[in-house]
């Protein structure tokens, strides 16, 4: 497409570019496919300023005689506002951002042009696959194999082109399987535990239906999973009476006489509108300047958000204890299985396992149980918290997930190798990102669309030793114990570094903690346990100031 | 007295102490005059523990069969439980309990009888004095004289023997001031700004009464503050409701026509009762293991603790903002001038004045605007949060400034000299204390009971090399400028530290912060920053576990 057809004026002279807590600069704009450039030539060397259009959630124009203001809400929470002369110049500037903010074809994004001079496109994609995976984790082969009975999509278009499944289960069998499943996502390994080969698995709700349908091919599946003196639990993340009311639209749960060596336990979970807006109701108050704290209190209460944080570290706690624990294995769905499921059973690795708190082992387990899982990142952070759009199908189930990683993450300060800036940076490039790896809703889309061949992989970006250093957690001593967060309301808190990152309050507490980290970071070096590497400890800014941004724009 | 006619049973085999998160444990237990002991005399060693019976806020007795159990609230927020076999012996302990957790002499207390080796009663009692601090301040010398008018204590029962005052204002003219302000409190100076010899003063109301009451000698002096072109600003912590109401009960406020030069504003501050209940509800709220997240929230809320936080902070800033921005001198006073007053002209001093911020300054501040200024602590901390007997005049003031000065230390966690254990110990000594800092309700009460000749002082004790390792912020870094707290209800947060000090939660976090404060301070102590000595950095404990007790009970 072109870009230039929705850009009618491209550069705007003596614009006022006013961010929260620092001055307001006078300078030019310019609106390109895919970025807007804010450049202030004073004060001898040359400030500019480059935000992604992607990363804009809402725009709101006011025009007042001959000039206009327009405010931009991102995606990443922050809120700046344009002071424009000339009203046409406003007008033009708003229409420009509002149509390439909201491109609707992938291809057009900017991944897909985002050329950066040290990447390369035939640098490696990705940091795993099922295929590795399954190759690499010998306490699988036993009773575990790797089918590709979906490697043309067809049996689940949600799911990655190859699962791991019981041996004693054939693809026929899994094709039945799928059948019986909402969307065909069967039930497959996600994790297998080291030390008693207890696994979790994940899958979609049964399609029972109110006349209580049987499928027999997938009662087979389940009882492949454990041995005949065992006993498995599913973990329902909806209410019992949730799960029952399924039926009545071709959903259901797993009825005890059809699936006897398992129990069932429900565990409601919110999901869909109901968490998009508990989300835009927290940002809603965590933005309110009234200086009132029973308001606060209250808004925040109002929000439900950490009730969503408790509910699913709690759900992820009991997983985990009927892994760890207790010694059994576990299937963990929801309706979907594409946004609850993938929560809870992400969460409980991490809790139990030692390799996904490394910062490599968490991204693979992002890529593994998130982006190949078929998490629908397209849909789910199209817009943010700030849009006034009518909500489809947004919900922001990773930002949740995100979260509850930084409640672990500040309880066990030295279990994860990773920082909280990480976790930040994923928060925003779910949501808008120079990378392609959070395209797209699932792998088939990714194949049609040639995703891995046009765009670079974030993870792989991340684990480049330049970038690494900045995501490393200084303190970070491995663990092989299990985790267990504590979930008591009182020891949950809100994740300040996200959803107070714009305010005046973050900026004393940023430079607070750069201060600390530095002289921690400076021991840690000195003891060798971390490269040296001697950059500094900038929190990632989509923002960023740049020297020289001329390798942006060559490609619009 | 004979501590023993209230001991009829001394020890008690076979006891099980339930602490929260450890197993529990059986031995013997003893009650001595000042001093729960509970001796575990297996797993090779002894393992001891020493309770200050005055650390006792409640006791609640259940009697089944023959044995009996005791859940000891403590000050501290501890709860314990004794399990005890023989329903009689169970009875005589909890009552034994009762009466030496309150008694009401205040040499019988421990500090009358805490002799440890290492100390001496003629070692130097408490920091520094009126007369020194004035010696000491040559900005001073020029307008503002040391008056010993109340060397006597019969001007202001509730204030030290010296004051400093304006050097144009005789005693006399102090005496008839003094007659005019409640409990004879009249405006005395608190703090000389290095930057501009702007001041902040304190006082109590001005008793105008119904009959808007004047007197020549309390605007003197209030006039004699500044010069004739500038403006005072008055700071009343009441509403200006309540300031009206307090006319009928023979209070009342600085009139506009009466005192030309000042400026009057009202910020209500809570007091009393309603603080105290505040804090009951708090510590309710934190003890709720309900799970229940909507709930915890809404009582945290329902508490309003966060909201005098608020306040209190708000307060000071608008204070110190008089005396930094604005450069006016400003007088502050609620009613009594013993609580709020002290609260707001404290906290507006660690915001301005760097040496407040160092350890020494900061016991200093505590001592002159707290101890010697007159807060009755006797009174106020009589009680804590677990009480069940009927309130008196306990208020947690003293409480609430150490939380708004963690809440300065979170925001600008480099700027105090002195550790949260810091803020704990004084938060722990003020309630129950082997020293005898806290003791009394003024200098006046101290004199007339030899508590400086009898008793060891808490601030020397905390300055010696030993002690003072462990409340020394590793991080610190001097500033000369002033820490604007950011007030937004947003970034004040729970002092869990405090709060949710016994609770699951604390045990990990307190294990994370000290392997992470071992590791800043070996960095500090390696760049020399430090003085080297090498004692771990346990938190400080009442509830000690004591290697060799003989010391403390030899003088029994």
């Amino acid at each position: 497409m072109e870009f230039s057809e929705h850009i009618k004026t491209a550069n705007v002279e003596d614009v006022v570019l006013k961010l929260p807590f620092q001055p307001p600069a006078t300078g030019t704009l310019c609106v390109t496919g895919h970025h807007l450039l804010f450049s202030d030539r004073k004060e001898g060397g040359i400030r500019q300023l480059l935000l992604l259009l992607r990363n804009i959630d809402a725009v709101e124009k006011r025009t007042t005689g001959s000039s206009g203001t327009i405010i931009i809400k991102c995606k990443d929470l922050r809120i700046l506002q344009l002071d424009i002369p000339g009203m046409e110049e406003c007008l033009n500037i708003a229409s420009s951002i509002e149509a390439l903010s909201s491109l609707d074809s992938v291809t057009d994004m900017y991944p897909f042009f985002h050329r950066p001079r040290e990447l390369s496109l035939n640098d490696p994609w990705g940091l795993s696959s099922p295929e590795q995976d399954y190759a690499q984790t010998e306490r699988l082969w036993d009773r575990w194999r790797l089918s590709k009975v979906n490697s043309d999509f067809s049996v689940c278009p949600s799911y990655p082109g190859a699962v791991i499944v019981p041996r004693a289960v054939d693809d026929d069998t899994l094709i039945k399987a799928a059948r019986f499943r909402q969307g065909g996502r069967f039930p497959v390994l996600c994790y297998c535990h080291q030390k008693n080969s207890m696994v979790i698995m994940r899958s979609s709700q049964p399609m029972t239906g109110a006349n209580r349908k049987r499928c027999r091919e997938d009662e087979l599946l389940l009882q492949a999973v454990i041995d005949e003196s065992e006993l498995g639990y599913i973990i329902d993340t909806r209410s019992a009476h949730q799960a029952h009311q399924a039926r009545m639209t071709g959903g259901g749960f797993e009825s005890k006489s059809c699936y006897r060596s398992w129990r069932r336990m429900h565990r409601h979970m919110e999901r869909g509108k109901v968490l998009q807006e508990s989300l835009i109701k927290l940002v809603e108050a965590c933005g309110d300047t009234s200086h009132n704290m029973d308001r606060w209190l209250s808004k925040l209460e109002n929000s439900k958000w950490l009730t969503h944080i408790h509910t699913a570290l709690s759900t992820a706690g009991l997983v985990a204890e009927c892994v760890e624990r207790d010694a059994h294995s576990v299937l963990v769905h929801g309706s979907e299985g594409m946004d609850t499921t993938l929560l809870v059973t992400s969460l409980a690795q991490l809790i139990l396992d030692p390799t996904s708190r490394t910062l490599r082992g968490f991204l693979q387990l992002i890529e593994k149980d998130w982006v190949q899982a078929g998490h629908p990142f397209q849909q789910r952070c199209s817009r943010s918290a700030h849009s006034h759009a009518r909500l489809r199908q947004e919900c922001p189930s990773f930002l949740l997930l995100l979260d509850c990683v930084w409640q672990l993450w500040r309880q066990f300060p030295l279990a994860l190798e990773f920082s909280e800036t990480l976790l930040l940076r994923l928060a925003q490039d779910a949501y808008a990102s120079d990378y392609g790896t959070f395209l797209c809703n699932n792998e088939q889309e990714r194949c049609a669309l040639g995703v891995k061949e046009n765009t670079h992989c974030l993870f792989q970006f991340l684990l480049r030793c330049k970038e690494r250093e900045q995501y490393i957690n200084p303190l970070y001593e491995p663990t092989e114990l299990a985790i267990w967060p504590s979930v008591q309301p009182q020891s949950l808190q809100l994740w300040t570094g996200l959803f107070l990152r714009w305010t005046e309050y973050a900026e004393t507490m940023n430079k607070a903690r750069e201060e600390i980290w530095t002289i921690v970071k400076e021991h840690t070096e000195r003891n060798g346990t971390e490269e040296s590497t001697q950059t500094s400890l900038n929190h990632y800014n989509t923002f960023t100031v740049m020297e020289n941004f001329m390798d942006e724009l060559t490609i619009l």
